[in-house]
């Protein structure tokens, strides 16, 4: 059974049944997908480029439908922010999928094997994960990039985007369809989901003979309720609560530097730094060039009681502080006694999402590397570099603050997993 | 707070305050088992094995105790012959200790390090993943391997051991806390529940801030009432319905050696085989071979169609047979097609932990270890072979049929995670 993506929402009345479908056409697609070529992959992925940027007009002039529509609703300005599309990101769209083309395929990668004393050779082979739900918010763009990911590493998909942006939804839909039918693909390797009710996520994070992982991308709240009533593996984020901490080994010029570009190169990124954790040694140095760093920039400081000795006026940082992640103009700073009080901030308030040390001490980074229980953890680099195209994964379906399967930028490989494989010779057991 | 795991079970009447008392201790252990150094881990394991060994005496007499209650309540044979210790299975649990002691230490392995073009260099380090709860029924012996799995992984433990062994889990548990002791590392990295209260379990599986992952070991109805009711990640073993297939290319002889291996040298393991696959085009020279076999050993055939026009007066497979793992003296058997046929029957009916080809067609097994979606994939091997032992994990904590995170036979590997590392000079975001 395949329905159709661009089927309307109004069709749809039996919601469990309208998603069953999806889920079983999805199973099926899953293992066409698994034994599909590389080139086939790729070649599905440069259609669709092709196809998104041919109906460039189209795709904005649906989206403008859907602001027009967002605006009349009275949806807030940052989601309209989110959803509107421009020429330059139709075509980062277009491009970001022939970038995904490029990457190598994780299919197939075979390693490991060795001969046991049985005589059997035992390695592991990487495989795709099977069928992949994603829900999202507002940008279109993820309809692409998430179809294009879950393509080139074998698993097909069903995505559920948000019901403002459901006409640009359906216009990519049919670029990435388009692609797949070109390479000769199942259709129903990337389905839309085509009705606004919520309860088709309800069904879709619990029916679990069809759907092997969830990967929720939106705000907190959204993460949070997906990941208490889903009955399926959840790859997701929640908190980048993330720090940097200036050693007294630290190099005074990189540490200002960092410690600008971690908090001020943008505010509402997950890997934002939210807490400066200052050495009390080199506290009376620095911070007031930092102070004057942020001042220019307009960021307002929270400090704690020795912060606030060496930076008089400045508002006094709670409890909460140190476990809020502001996502705006606003940084809290601690000075600590050395490196242990940091670990210990870092590992009882943080989120376990980014932190780094500045520091020139081997000793310390080095235990800093060890003993800080984040997905990213860095010695003298800004914390904004977490991210999955800085890292070289080519992109990213998000950032996992989880610590099973994967843990940090999750790319191809993380939509992938590995299977045992036993080459013998008529081996038995004995 | 550090709750005595030897504390009687009488004593404890708020189990959910003493269950958050027992993971605030896991937590604050685990950041120090996380920075142990191997020397001291392998002390640990050693002092342990050789405390098993010189209280082997009083650890049966406990044992006996536990088993004489469990004949008193009128627990059934089958859960007492897991419940019963003897001389040997108490020197196999040292020794295994000491086989862990003598296993790599996968904590702080780094790797997969490259410069990026922004000048930061990144790589992976492999990292405990912090405390680990793990629910288990008769068998005592898992109280010591899972604590030196847990040990040498980095990883505080939880142990939750089935009632009716209590009385040996706690003379384990006397010995692993020696060894903790004697290696300077906090006696809170295992602790063992005391109370038999089944609420402690529902505690233990949905405290979030202090567990990160439950292992439930056990039977069917316990993996499956943990997974649906815990709200943390859990590592779990459902079904083993495992298939070998005979290709029209296989070799005759290493058929029947392997479909006998698989069937009848254990019968009551997860790896054993459930159904067999026979091509249509050689079922008429190896059936009757196997039918011999099989029958000389008092195993019930149960066969499609076609198997039964070849062996008259077996009994007929229903489509429940394809879905059943007997664990017992029974096989189904079922004549197909081809190599499509066996894959989509594996895939459909099979429950993706263990299945094998046997062929010398190079072209058919390359597509049967692809197109296999289940944990281990095996050419002219028994399935039997799939266990942490024999693929040289040393030890498991179990066999995964999750497809997320670890896949098939659980080691010291799949109690760890990969966290990322940056190493940078101060490079900041453009």
């Amino acid at each position: 059974m395949n329905v159709p993506a661009d089927r309307n929402a109004g069709d749809i009345t039996d919601v469990a049944g309208y998603m069953h479908g999806l889920g079983r056409a999805a199973r099926e697609a899953s293992r066409a997908l698994a034994r599909a070529d590389t080139n086939a992959k790729n070649r599905a992925l440069a259609v669709m480029a092709a196809a998104i940027r041919r109906d460039a007009a189209a795709l904005l002039q649906a989206n403008a439908e859907d602001v027009a529509a967002a605006r009349a609703a009275g949806l807030d300005d940052a989601m309209i922010d989110r959803l509107a599309m421009t020429a330059k990101s139709v075509e980062s769209m277009a491009a970001g999928l022939e970038q995904i083309a490029a990457l190598p395929d994780p299919v197939g990668e075979m390693g490991g094997f060795a001969y046991r004393p049985s005589g059997i050779q035992v390695g592991r082979m990487r495989v795709p994960l099977g069928v992949i739900g994603i829900i999202y918010e507002a940008r279109p763009n993820v309809t692409a990039d998430a179809a294009g990911l879950c393509l080139k590493s074998g698993n097909a998909c069903i995505l559920r985007g948000g019901s403002e942006a459901i006409r640009a939804n359906r216009a990519i839909a049919a670029c990435v369809r388009e692609g797949l039918r070109e390479a000769g693909l199942p259709e129903s390797a990337v389905q839309v989901v085509a009705t606004t009710d919520r309860a088709a996520v309800g069904e879709l994070i619990t029916m679990k003979q069809y759907v092997d992982v969830i990967v929720p991308r939106g705000g907190k709240s959204l993460v949070e309720r997906i990941d208490r009533e889903a009955r399926i593996p959840v790859i997701k984020h929640l908190d980048g609560i993330c720090h940097v901490f200036i050693d007294e080994g630290a190099d005074m010029d990189k540490a200002v530097r960092i410690a600008d570009n971690a908090k001020t190169q943008r505010l509402g990124t997950c890997n934002t730094m939210e807490t400066l954790l200052v050495h009390t040694a080199v506290a009376k140095f620095v911070l007031p060039l930092l102070a004057k760093v942020y001042a220019d920039k307009g960021i307002e400081l929270r400090g704690c009681e020795r912060t606030r000795a060496l930076l008089p006026g400045i508002k006094a940082a709670t409890e909460e502080d140190w476990r809020t992640e502001y996502l705006a103009a606003i940084l809290s700073i601690r000075v600590v006694e050395g490196l242990d009080a940091a670990i210990d901030h870092i590992n009882t308030y943080g989120s376990q999402h980014t932190d780094s040390i500045v520091t020139e001490d081997y000793t310390r980074a080095r235990r800093f590397l060890r003993e800080v229980d984040s997905s990213s953890v860095m010695i003298n680099a800004s914390t904004r570099f977490a991210d999955g195209f800085e890292y070289g994964l080519g992109a990213e379906i998000g950032i996992s603050t989880d610590k099973l399967h994967a843990r940090g930028p999750v790319g191809l490989e993380g939509l992938t997993t590995l299977k045992w494989i036993v080459l013998g010779d008529g081996q038995v057991r004995g």
